[in-house]
């Protein structure tokens, strides 16, 4: 049998899906689990978006523009032109999910073996891309005691060698919930000019943004337009993730060309999933608000409610829907497969996704756990009570 | 402004897109162009799989398993059992177009900096799928005299080095037509076992086969189970090239828990897809008799219309929906750009896939082209009555 690739054989799992089989073994024993460890709202999709689907016309489902559909993405130009973001429909390429762009961007801009900066905790998939490119991920640490605050530019100096390509950040981000500051961007942009280097922006979670606080885009960012590879995503914004469709949105000429290459190469991007985003740039702002009334009321129990147990810590998220929280265990992991495994509180238990998946540096995260509160307030109350009662029969408790 | 990486300045640019701003250009000049350079069919989808979309009844399009929906899973592992595959449903990854399987099995099976062996002209998006993963595509040249032949597995053994890992064919094949036998893939076989080497085999265009003759999928080969690794799309099958629906088949299981990683990071195929491809799993027989009558109606017309034109060869395709043919000029993308340019026939035209593209060899395929037959009748006349007058009157004609 011929041998398998050392990169396929240094592919991470994804540490979301790590403990899915102790799930999966837990439900079929009858055992009811809330979902805390996944992304995926329960928000329903605006109609919108669903009616353009179910008004589909065509009687051939053909190709797209490799770039996505014009009227789509002159749509989405607008939608930039909405937020104050100066882009054209040709600085737009529609991809399969934020996930492509990513990889179009590492492959267009970093060679192998070239190094990518990213604060960690981070959202693992960066590393499978980097992986899938051939590039090395090297994280700065940030802290759940500033609540995962921008690391100070000084330690990104010291890991910045001659293979540095590249920075990348989730804003809002994810795991974490931290939303970067104009400031703390401005320092970033300091840094990604003194060391020519380019600056990713995941900002998928960009309508998520809590207390009265607001977005700041690194494309507002004057002098940064040659440096900055936007990553968007409808996912979560219109809770479509089944569409897979995303974007990548660069000024830089020379990277949209290069991408676009890549683009070529598969054809197009879903020719369904670009209808349903379209038509869902016309979603009524009353969606939006009532998004953001249900996240509100969602974030602002579970965090009050998790910090009320004894010996957890969880920082308040000013975005996206995500939050670390510390948990008074040795080994967060090994607690998480045993409240599948071995516990349930009136044969019901909750999953969380261990926060060490989320480093990149061994050892770190081994006492947190990141949980989406993507779950309805009654549920959300169920899971947390869940918790608070497995961490008082916890034989790993510390 | 940051560099580009080294491998986006290499990525190919696609050959069928290279002529686009020039037929673009015409038409706003108001002449009419037909095109034979895409493989984008007029073959209207299955009813069963528009429905399935117009139908759609959830709330929130959700993400679905990486691996695809294990209803669509099971639908494709009976699909497969019907052509006398022996495969399951946990052998199957529902991928975002055949190009994502291509580039699956590429990272979960080769380094980078190995060798894939292909048989010149091919599908060119290999060399972009290549250019990703990092890995060198080696040719082997077939030749219009044979019809596109598989060449002698002696021109295999010449290439064969330590850094070969696998072997791709597209059969039936794009470009060429060509029907690999059993006999040729038997031949395969035992090079693929002699070098321990991977097969790749893309075979979307199972079903268009002609003249009576079977295609014989490498999967049905005793003993090569752990070397194959199998494309499968639905574009071509139902003409529905935009929902990006392929798979990637594969019974060696390590290949498929490697590919399965990557198939996570990217979190999962198009929901949406999945639902046509699953309804279009139920298209009556008499669609494929239909689409089937239609295509072997336009190939005996168009091929044995080249053919009568002075100084053109055509082979007889035995599948798919593509020729390469010899052309009476001296460069034939000069030829394809002056057809776009400087040439109409009442004012309209004909837009083809210069060959060189498909060949990695420089210098090959100079004087041919790449049709496409996948225009009606009464078009498929017209474009070849243009293609006629214009070689009566192209300057570069030998």
């Amino acid at each position: 049998m011929p041998n398998l690739s050392i990169r396929g054989k240094e592919m991470p799992a994804s540490p979301i899906r790590k403990l899915v089989p102790f799930a999966e073994e837990a439900k079929r024993k009858g055992k009811k689990v809330y979902h805390l460890n996944i992304g995926q709202p329960d928000i329903p999709t605006p109609k919108v978006a669903l009616d353009a689907i179910k008004n589909y016309k065509e009687g051939v489902i053909e190709y797209s523009h490799s770039a996505g559909n014009e009227s789509y993405r002159k749509g989405m130009a607008q939608y930039y032109k909405n937020l104050g973001i100066d882009i054209s429909s040709n600085e737009i390429i529609i991809t399969t999910g934020g996930s492509e762009a990513i990889i179009f961007a590492m492959l267009a801009c970093m060679n192998q073996g070239d190094e990518i900066i990213v604060p960690e905790p981070y959202y693992t998939n960066y590393s499978g891309f980097a992986n899938e490119a051939g590039v090395n991920v090297v994280p700065i640490t940030s802290n759940i005691e500033d609540g995962f605050a921008l690391p100070p530019i000084s330690e990104f100096e010291k890991v910045i060698t001659k293979k540095t390509k590249a920075i990348i950040i989730c804003n809002p981000n994810n795991p974490t919930g931290y939303l970067y500051s104009k400031e703390e961007l401005y320092q970033l942009k300091e840094i990604v000019l003194k060391h020519d280097l380019y600056i990713f922006a995941d900002e998928v979670y960009r309508e998520f943004v809590y207390d009265g606080m607001e977005h700041f885009s690194v494309l507002k960012i004057k002098g940064l337009e040659q440096n900055v590879v936007l990553f968007d995503s409808v996912s979560k914004r219109y809770s479509m993730c089944g569409v897979r469709t995303g974007a990548l949105v660069t000024k830089n000429k020379q990277v949209y060309d290069s991408a676009m290459k890549y683009a070529q190469a598969r054809l197009s991007p879903p020719s369904i999933g670009q209808l349903a985003g379209e038509a869902a740039l016309q979603t009524p702002k009353e969606y939006f608000v009532n998004v953001y009334n249900e996240y509100i009321e969602r974030r602002n129990f579970v965090i009050e409610a998790l910090n009320k147990i004894d010996g957890v810590f969880a920082p308040m998220p000013k975005g996206a829907f995500y939050s670390i929280i510390q948990l008074p265990v040795k080994d967060a992991e090994d607690f998480c497969k045993w409240l599948l495994v071995d516990f349930d509180y009136n044969n019901e238990t909750v999953m969380l996704a261990p926060a060490n998946g989320f480093y990149a540096t061994k050892g770190l995260g081994k006492n947190e756990a990141r949980i989406a509160y993507v779950l309805k307030i009654d549920d959300l109350k169920k899971a947390v009570r869940i918790l608070e009662e497995a961490l008082k029969v916890y034989p790993g408790r510390v």
